[in-house]
């Protein structure tokens, strides 16, 4: 008998067939004699109707209102759930973030995780009842406002209570097996994974795999709290995301883990930018003074003759605009020649734990890119990743060419590589 | 300059314009130099539609979970309103129930009001805002859970919180023009009231009129709280539910306010009940104890050759059944010989202060059924009411024929029988 969170997205509790269905998921796992805590997130569509009855009265929602708005849609899910579940003869209670000591600093939209203080929810399992809390939601410990946590919020809901009730594992379903060594829409021979490290999943996350979001991946590592991340369709296993690869040094490692790709990039050239001591601190100061995330920075040599250089960055293409903007008013000062603007590249990345002790992982894996015919425009790497930027048109095959010169293709392997984990 | 609490019910705010509109008229209160604070209820068919949602998903649901979800519904629209009223440049800031301190006791689905502590409310009006809060919710003193009041609750919880902060005014707009001296519907000839006591409210609201629910009239007749029922459509004067008639003692009052119908009840006839002491009492104990509401009560003279009695009395429709298998379950007990069930009764009740020095009445309005026509099958009478239950298909040439009886008829009346209320 253990502790059990799960978390079930929208598209799972889209309608009351998905609402019965996860409901007896959820008796299930009550039945086999576990503690139950469910985060739901908002039924289906609901999150997207709501902002826009939120402009359908004013173009610029404000951030406290939206979130007083927004949260009403796990208000609703999270007390249909808590029905569906009653109806089965199972006791079920929901709560709020704030009833769930769900405690957030203020910043609307995208408030972060202060503290959580779960009595109520601890006590409504302690006296054999299923808590079920609103995903994406908290209440700021300053102003006492409903606040939402911004993207992936519901999981990071999730794996935080875990934390703070010390559960014994994370469940995070969704509509897809587990955590792949690619895309499969994009990789047809991608494999499910049986376990990631938080290490990698970061790595993963961050380079855009889009199961499961860095915050929720960072607050598991924090407290070493397993995540298993499974199929709401299926009662297969899923992947484990765990602080080591069960075999350890012991057993074979794959060299990587999985590839990455991500085509929400635009890459900026700053072009003959002077090449003097606190220039680049000069634009990507200008650049973060904006709020705007830098992802990869590649800086040319400079060119003798001219003292001039080429500085290339990119940041998401959502905010290539406002980036563009920055460095116009700051042209004069900086003093570069010109600007351009590229919005047709494509990142693939990398990941593996086996990088560290597999010196030879960037030679692969270039080779395959110029046996593939893909031109690198950018490069950057971390101890368990290396990232690369090539043409939009070019990313799928690169994705493909890597992941078979890696023995990554399901054909290639053995069934699993790393063996279950024994949970 | 002034504190006025102004509540909007469903209909006026069902889509985007409608919260367009009353954020408009709001921003005219703040505008004309008051503090405002608005009670909304949920938008349109929302909650009709969050009901449905819960019975797709049981048959029974958790008040405690039904609750949670109604709530919802001013979630949003108090969000919305919000952000509409932020649109035309005056700050708005939204509260549940909760954050606007509305404590009550623990009957989900009914709750009742115990206290209300609105420090966030008169915090946000004394910096400039205006208040924006959730109708119709609170939280539970004891078991901390979300609550909600049951039919009228949005009007008592704008009565409420008026009380609270020592409001000037509570303004229900409704789509109404105010308080008509018959339901226009039923009598074309009826006239919008200027002004009814508490008294007279309390009673037309017993006997069916559907302006204002009981509960908010107590609640405001408690506090000798002003309450200025008037149309959402129109900026027309409507109806001022006060203390005393402006006119006082000094000029001449109509002795009837106004005529209400009701077709929400049946008649039960328990036949051939033994004529003893407690026998009565024990039928009535056993209808409370099953939390029935009785309205109406007649007792036949007994017949002395059998010392048997008949007792009708009217409970709503909607309880009828629970109520004859309660007198079911005890005719072996209380001997009496059968039951008569009728729901095709409807009652009619003159309802004005001026009956007290006016005696009568009575031989007016019984006169005037005799004209009509209409048989008379129970008479229950209060100090400034007299109702009566008549064939349902005779309920409305009752109500018109009463109301022209009393010189009630809008060609009767010299425009308004009491003069503006000077406010």
């Amino acid at each position: 008998m253990g502790l059990i969170v799960q978390k079930f997205g929208g598209s799972s509790v889209a309608d009351a067939e998905g609402m019965k269905r996860v409901a007896a998921r959820i008796v299930a796992t009550k039945k086999a004699g576990h503690q139950v805590v469910v985060v739901v997130s908002a039924m289906g569509d609901t999150t997207d109707e709501l902002i826009e009855l939120a402009n359908a009265v004013t173009p610029i929602p404000q951030g406290r209102e939206l979130d007083m708005l927004l949260t009403a849609g796990e208000r609703i899910s999270m007390a249909v759930l808590a029905m569906a579940i009653n109806n089965l003869g199972f006791e079920a209670l929901s709560f709020t973030g704030s009833q769930a000591g769900v405690i957030t600093d203020s910043v609307h939209g995208k408030a972060r995780i202060i503290d959580v203080t779960p009595g109520r929810i601890r006590e409504a399992i302690d006296s054999g009842a299923i808590a079920i809390v609103a995903g994406f939601q908290g209440i700021s410990q300053d102003t006492k406002d409903i606040t939402t946590l911004g993207r992936g919020g519901s999981d990071t809901t999730a794996v935080a209570l875990a934390a703070a009730l010390d559960a014994d594992v994370c469940e995070i379903y969704t509509d897809v097996d587990g955590v792949f060594s690619a895309d499969p829409r994009v990789v047809p021979a991608a494999r499910k994974l049986t376990t990631v490290t938080y290490e990698e999943m970061l790595e993963l996350a961050a380079a855009g795999a889009k199961v499961l979001h860095l915050r929720c991946v960072e607050y598991a590592r924090r407290y070493n709290l397993p995540i298993h991340v499974r199929s709401s369709f299926s009662p297969n296993e899923g992947t484990w995301v765990v602080e080591n690869h069960p075999d350890g040094g012991t057993m074979e490692q794959a060299i990587i883990s999985g590839v990455a790709h991500d085509k929400s990039e635009a890459k900026i050239t700053v072009v003959g930018v002077p090449d003097r001591t606190g220039i680049a601190a000069r634009i990507f100061q200008a650049i973060a003074d904006n709020d705007i995330n830098v992802d990869m920075i590649v800086q040319n040599v400079s060119a003798a003759a001219t003292g001039l250089t080429d500085i290339s960055f990119t940041v998401s293409k959502a905010e290539g605009q406002k980036a563009t903007g920055v460095l116009q008013r700051i042209q004069g000062e900086v003093g570069f020649a010109s600007l351009i603007y590229d919005d047709t590249i494509g990142k693939l990345s990398l990941v593996g734990a086996g990088m560290r002790s597999h010196p030879g992982v960037t030679a692969t894996f270039f080779a395959a890119m110029a046996d593939s015919g893909v031109n690198i425009e950018m490069i950057s790497t971390s101890e368990i990743r290396i990232s690369i930027i090539v043409k939009e048109a070019d990313l799928e095959r690169a994705a493909k060419a890597a992941h078979t010169a890696f023995g990554l293709d399901a054909d290639q392997i053995e069934a699993v590589v790393y063996g279950g984990t024994g949970r």
